[in-house]
């Protein structure tokens, strides 16, 4: 089996990958749509994909590709703690540091730290942590540090100079594990699965002539029949200004039938719904394994 | 008066900041919380930043700020239509174009018609089409060309190659005013202003207990009284994964009171809102004046 990521190696993606799959049969894409498009197209058996973090909020790249270009279903969940390190060649002291370079959102996620350590030191965006990782390991004599993970200092050698400087302690993203939808789970918009580990179950709705005035009746249909909403979300059907459609996390403690009428009767409302299907979630609390 | 806006000069926020107050006492800011942070000190007596494109959505950092930071109120929308063109400099032929600068959302945008026209020509991200613009008219021999904007075309003496290049014909996007809220309306989130010309009214809502599930009661408030939700998002508290705020946009075709009364009973259920205001909204349809 090849399980596709969101690279480049040693990102929070691929973490979550190795977690799931082991270090084999891992292949990186540079981005989000590249690496769904390869579900989709059968390159990859499945892929992994961030969904939502907790300070930043949802990846519309995600959300965006599944609702508006491909049948892909989730098959599984996985919350990986985001812990950033300060990195810098062994031969660098804290005190030399001239540069501190990381993605705009690991400099972002370590702001306080930074302002409160380094208030004159330039910082550098790069397009991933681990670029600046390897540029740290490549040009020792700079004084560079980058902010990355603890694989990639493993990675590149690199010393560990401080240790979760993240802004947030419970800064955490959700990945999704998806895989090809068979053709007959295509079709039927309620079907619904069973197991004891299924947890959460995703929809993507488009409201009958997209009033928002009806997501009062389509939630009414959860509510009475208390189907918890872990999550509601609009996002643009990119046709015109303020017409949208809604992801919905469902928690999938009811009776599954309860869930499937739900589904049936919102559909019958006029909604369409897109199942993206329900999956066991897991909550990594280390990472560093 | 001083109106601050998110720039540089001749981007889309400034064509609206030009639209609302003429042309004199603009200031430009580089980013949106430097813009929002100058009104909320007192610098800039308002200040116009975007808050939604018909495509890419929500704008996080305008929604973010004014929850978590400031104390602001929007006291007027304006919804501009998004228009790219294709820039040169005037001894430039199409046919020796060697590179297309823009920014990484305006190249986005403009994605299926630099396929069909330019497919081999390189794409170069950067900060603002404003400074595509500035570097096309200072680098001629180059053979360089920006997506930008008609008034950057003017402003840098450049010939519009191309016009209305954009994929999407109904590309627009939502800019707000706001200021700062004068003391006594901080306090009370019922509060409503009427008028003939008030059309929306936007709440951010965090539930009891950040229950989701509390929503489908919020929204009923709304629903049972026939007051027209047109959007309604979620946004990350920054606190833990799955707890959130709500952005809720209220069409202000009934009477101020139904909604007053809706926002006390939902501040009863144990809801706090933060009322952003009751404003009106003007479409421009042609922006080029």
């Amino acid at each position: 089996m090849i399980a596709g990521y969101l690279g480049p190696q040693s990102s929070f993606t691929h973490q979550a990958a190795q977690i799931l799959f082991g270090k084999t049969q891992l292949h990186a894409f540079p981005s989000i749509p590249n690496c769904l498009q390869a579900v989709s197209e059968g390159t990859c058996d499945c892929g992994v994909v961030p969904i939502e973090n907790s300070l930043e909020g949802s990846v519309h790249a995600t959300i965006d590709y599944l609702f508006h270009k491909s049948n892909l279903q989730v098959i599984e969940e996985v919350i990986l703690p985001i812990k950033q390190q300060l990195l810098v060649s062994p031969m660098t002291q804290l005190a030399e540091i001239t540069t501190i370079m990381s993605h705009p959102q690991a400099l972002a996620q370590s702001q306080t730290y930074l302002e409160r350590h380094f208030p004159k030191v330039k910082l550098e965006a790069v397009s991933s942590t681990t670029a600046a990782a390897e540029y740290v390991r490549d040009h020792p004599e700079k004084g560079y540090a980058a902010i990355a993970s603890t694989q990639a200092a493993a990675r590149y050698q690199l010393t560990i100079a401080a240790t979760n400087i993240q802004d947030n302690a419970v800064n955490q993203t959700r990945f999704w594990v998806v895989k090809k939808a068979p053709q007959e789970e295509q079709k039927s918009s309620a079907q619904i699965e069973t197991g004891a580990n299924i947890a959460k179950q995703t929809l993507l709705v488009t409201l009958p002539s997209n009033q928002p005035g009806a997501l009062h009746q389509i939630l009414a249909a959860f509510g009475w029949r208390k189907i918890g909403l872990s999550k509601i979300e609009s996002r643009p059907l990119k046709t015109h200004l303020g017409e949208y459609f809604f992801v919905i996390d469902l928690v999938c403690e009811q009776s599954s039938r309860l869930i499937a009428n739900a589904l049936e009767e919102i559909t019958l409302l006029g909604a369409t719904v897109r199942n993206l299907g329900a999956y066991p979630v897991t909550t990594i609390t280390d990472s560093s394994r």
